[in-house]
């Protein structure tokens, strides 16, 4: 791909290493040894090279190339709902970063099964696979696959659903106590009936959910049977919709949502009723993924902290790759509550007070 | 992976073929015939008996598995606009439907190029690629990887950013066309000073929506000189804010913006400075990707048709991998202005007509 050999008309020129070594604030030298792909410059100085070429729109020359540390497959649900995308492109930069070649395997609903993929992986002789809120997430689902990985000595992370009884590496969002911190903001604003709307209950992280939720209410707003305040949907706009409309018609003035695009879909349900958001409802969602600020009103909700995540999956399997897995404890990250436009104190009562949160 | 083994505790149960006709709505024996990996069964029962089977939480039999007819790689910029995994998930379903195992290569910042994953691709006998607005739409990126592509007989098709030169098969979006649309909505609610906010120039989509925006000026509003009217900055919210800041100054009442998250970024613009969206300042935005229809004002844009692209993506390479590529005449979709809420008539006219267009 070098442009030394003739096939490309004068659309492309060749790099120009003042400009290179100017815009990285490094030695033409330096910028010369990463050209030519020699050593003795550091991991980050070559990627800011290598990035800057990109920038000013310069071909990379061969010899920068083929220093990936091989193939890493990350398993995807789907790349409709924001979150995993987000993830995704925070565990593909990184992995990157450490000279691996990531690819992203995202479930087509209803087509291929997360099996062909591995399958494909092992036939690739990849590296590791990443789960991202996969089929290990799904508690009915068989455990089978991973111990098949573990038995070929292929390294996997789980992300967002671990299972111990597999004793893997893993990393998760800390659910249960995220939905308690969204019930105790809502108790303080006043709010007495506080319903969740979520998806299937089969999945890790929806019982957690469901345990943070069913604690919550019995702390927070002394109720002891949580049944009646739950509505089960599907995590989309529609199941948000869907299961709004349930909690709203059973007089609930305040919905945790699963997810953020469930949310959206109980702020459509209660807009659509002609209440307002948060006059009349209060409204969280779950995830903070991308634009939620921009949302009408703009989106309080739980943030999963997708770049840490990332990073500390990124971080088992680079360990679990050099065989330094030690003892593989779960890694159990924290939610901010941001709260932005969608809650406000419960109509016709002031609030007790209200939660000291971030606000952006 | 089937649960005969017993590796798995009672978690998993066998299909039950009753439960799994009933879903589908056909006979057992058909359920019997998919479930078993035999022939005589349709591609769409099978998909539906497969996709039942992950509904109800069953684990595929081996046998259902090891119909694919090879990899196919989708290459994206990055997952970060929502318009890349919108296109990229409904190529996946689509080759999926095919029998085809996608695997998703999505750029990294600054990292790993587009170069290595089509080695990669090429090493692990792909049976083509799809291109999605990558390096091919960066006009001063070389076109010596889809030379030596086509050397090596690798189907391939370039979806947004087509290269004539290279006689590729090619599927894009009409940006032309659809800013000229744009610029003729505002222009007939009375707006005569309308800006276009857009990110660096050498992207082929670029060059398409800058020759749209200059030809509707001259048309719609008699201006010859369109450099005054043109703000670049990068596709992100902040490049859109930035953008918008800079047309704003220079009295700007409308802005089309070449994607939805620049949109976003030029509604934060004028709301902080105390402008009204849509009373003071209208804005277009470009793609009509997810949830744009709940931000706040819900946003008019300018629809990708994402699912007929992806078809249309899917049906050439399809085509090329059969050897039936036919002329590779470029296809070209058209888009839809949705008029949602940012968009209204200039402050202080009564506006001419307002365009006809669909509301949603």
């Amino acid at each position: 791909m070098s442009n030394t050999q003739g096939a490309e008309p004068a659309t492309v020129e060749r790099p120009r290493l003042e400009d290179l070594a100017r815009k990285v604030g490094v030695s033409i030298a330096t910028v010369s040894r990463v050209v030519n792909g020699r050593k003795g410059v550091s991991r980050e100085v070559r990627q800011a090279v290598l990035a800057a070429m990109d920038d000013l729109g310069y071909e990379r020359p061969d010899r920068t190339r083929s220093i990936a540390r091989g193939q890493v497959g990350i398993i995807v649900p789907d790349l409709t709902n924001p979150i995993f995308p987000a993830i995704a492109q925070a565990v593909v930069s990184l992995l990157s970063q450490e000279d691996f070649l990531p690819v992203i395997c995202a479930l087509p609903g209803g087509g291929r099964s997360e099996d062909e993929y591995i399958e494909m992986l092992i036939a690739q002789e990849t590296s590791g696979i990443i789960f991202i809120c996969s089929a290990h997430a799904d508690g009915q689902a068989s455990l089978e696959r991973y111990h098949r990985l573990s038995g070929r000595g292929i390294p996997f992370v789980l992300v967002n659903g671990d299972r111990p009884e597999l004793g893997a590496a893993s990393v998760s969002n800390d659910d249960a106590a995220a939905i308690r911190t969204a019930v105790q903001h809502l108790a303080s604003l006043g709010h007495r009936n506080v319903g969740l709307a979520i998806g299937p209950h089969r999945f890790v992280p929806s019982k957690q959910k469901l345990a943070g939720f069913r604690s919550a209410l019995a702390e927070f707003l002394d109720v002891d049977d949580a049944a009646p305040h739950i509505a089960t949907s599907m995590f989309t706009v529609e199941g948000g919709q869907s299961a709004a409309n349930e909690l709203l018609d059973s007089g609930h003035t305040a919905i945790v949502c699963a997810s953020d695009v469930m949310a959206l879909g109980a702020v459509r349900a209660a807009q659509a009723r002609g209440l307002r958001v948060p006059e009349d409802v209060s409204i969280v969602g779950f995830d903070d993924s991308t634009l939620m600020a921009l949302t009408y009103p703009p989106l309080t909700t739980l943030r999963q902290p997708s770049t840490a995540i990332a990073h500390a999956a990124v971080h088992a399997l680079v360990a679990e790759v050099a065989g330094e897995q030690g003892s593989r404890s779960p890694v159990v990250l924290a939610s901010d509550l941001v709260v932005r436009g969608s809650t406000g104190p419960r109509a016709g009562t002031s609030a007790r007070r209200r939660t000291p949160q971030s606000r952006q």
